[in-house]
């Protein structure tokens, strides 16, 4: 699909279901809003779903697996083979996110979108190219690349809705892929490359002064447009960050609900929301991520956390443990009696 | 227990099991300290139960019911019965944290400390009066109800562990429970009232202003010596939250670790920190309250929330909405595999 599709298509939100899922809330028998942003996210899955009956169902992590070109430019601690191994790990339900998922009720697809070796089979195979270029040096990917890794994460969201999926988490795996991330969010926020450029998975001083000038380099070799979003996805980001923006896509034209990870995935839902408006209505924040520009993208697209822990590990783990916090409102909005079954009535303000 | 045999029992945290937990995390797989304050609880609980093999096990949210003669003022917009018919519906699994904790796998036990009015048996009977005395106008209790309400909470976690739980959460019903929460805040932070005082479960702007003022009548009437943290909580708090604070005391001296919830446990927990300062390294944060002071308390406990969702409900259930996120974290703990084990000693810093 082009984009001009994916906007045209997308319709808005279901305002009478989430009417309906407001009133319900305020019929439970606790203090109005009380459950706070909670509350909310059940509104919200109302109005994607068309339905004040929230049932999120099976739930499923699309952790989008590739490698970036940049790492060339000594921008992380760790060489690009990890991004295979952790994927191959994931497929196996052997990484983090799996074992966090396992709690959560979710399962955890891993998907190779552009790793840089072969991998083992049980990653599903979406392989658009061996890895990126280095954007350090010219774009990230040409325009058919970026637009077939969007696709990607649209066809999944897809095809696993059709499988009995009611809601997906963003996960990602990709050495070097904060560096991308950083890139992105520079040019489509505005703030400072030194803003929003962290450590990742803990790099050196010296490291993070080489992340930040590869980024400078990076803008200034490609200089995109910023108010052309795809633009900067292909010149600045990586496969899996176009085929994260393609996940949130995907939730809006499909109308399933879509939880956001920490900052990799944040800045894939920007690009996203900003080549497509419409669809950051259906996005829902998980975790604020302990990298830098974490609140930055969260504030750019009107989302808020839920979860505040420090957390800054990728692969979906912050998304999963959202889930139960989901799974816990759900319990109160679905089986609790009303004011007037408990007889507190009298729960309603007197002065 | 006398406060002074309280303090001289408790018994440091300890720092090799601590030490050898910090050290498990850092040889996961995974970028050191990318769960972040999950992974800082998950070392705490080894320090506090003295074992780096964390196990939560069975866990409890001791739910304290209470009223409060500072309801004459005006204080509130429902009737005090609603505490003993939320204590009841508790004890019988019905009320909003009963839903979350059968989600989260914990056992919700309603206490009746002091409701105003006899409750139904499934209410755990440790009442100590029918309700404290009116604030605004005298102490809320007697030195000797206070201390009583103290040694409910510490002997339930020395019961309960007995009985095999490993955590407990701190959770309350009382109407009237968030003025006597801000007068205490009010008093061991030293923060003006305006700052701490807030809606509770929905005020109006005159019954706010009423809650105000009752609270300044009661620091006037009753001058509690702000270093004398029993003082405070017996002239201006309730026998909810002195037993909330006898629950702090208790995991100290039991080794169990406790687990707040919103702003009137945390509240409580500040007046346990305050009269026994070696009980605060047995507390865990959960959630940030939307209440005013929510976040003022934590910083005077020098604790970090993992939850920042604009929850107010009360009852336990922002404690209980953290325990899956201390079980996914304890799921990457007991059972990644190391860095060797998947061949992945190069993760260490490169540069």
């Amino acid at each position: 699909m082009t984009l001009y599709e994916i906007e045209r298509e997308i319709l808005p939100l279901d305002t009478a279901a989430m009417e309906m899922a407001r009133r319900r809330w305020d019929a439970i028998a606790k203090p109005l809003h009380s459950l706070g942003l909670l509350e909310d996210a059940v509104v919200r899955i109302a109005g994607i779903t068309g339905s004040a009956d929230v049932m999120l169902g099976k739930r499923a992590v699309l952790m989008m697996c590739a490698d970036n070109g940049v790492v060339a430019e000594g921008v992380t601690q760790t060489g690009q083979d990890v991004t295979a191994i952790v994927a191959e790990n994931a497929a196996k339900g052997d990484s983090s996110v799996c074992r966090m998922a396992r709690v959560a009720g979710a399962d955890v697809i891993a998907v190779d979108v552009g790793v840089a070796r072969p991998v083992a089979e049980a990653v599903l195979d979406r392989n658009i190219r061996r890895g990126t270029r280095n954007i350090a040096l010219e774009p990230a990917m040409t325009e058919a690349e970026a637009m077939a890794a969007i696709n990607v994460g649209i066809d999944l969201v897809r095809e696993k809705k059709a499988e009995g999926y009611g809601m997906f988490a963003l996960g990602e795996m990709g050495i070097g892929n904060t560096t991308t991330a950083s890139a992105v969010t520079a040019m489509l926020t505005g703030a400072h490359i030194e803003s929003v450029t962290g450590r990742g998975a803990g790099l050196s001083d010296e490291g993070l002064r080489r992340k930040k000038d590869a980024i400078a380099r990076a803008i200034a070799v490609n200089h995109p447009d910023a108010q052309d979003a795809f633009s900067v996805l292909r010149c600045l980001g990586g496969l899996d960050i176009a085929a994260l923006a393609g996940v949130c896509l995907g939730g809006a034209l499909y109308r399933v609900p879509v939880l956001l990870d920490g900052f990799i995935s944040a800045a894939a839902a920007l690009a996203a929301a900003r080549m497509c408006p419409a669809c950051r209505e259906f996005l829902l924040a998980s975790h604020v991520s302990k990298e830098p520009a974490g609140m930055l993208v969260l504030d750019a697209l009107g989302l808020k956390p839920l979860i505040c822990a420090e957390m800054c590990l990728g692969e979906g783990t912050g998304a999963v443990a959202a889930m139960p916090l989901l799974d816990m409102a759900l319990a109160v909005y679905d089986e609790m009696r009303t004011f007037e079954e408990i007889h507190v009535a009298a729960y309603t303000p007197q002065s």
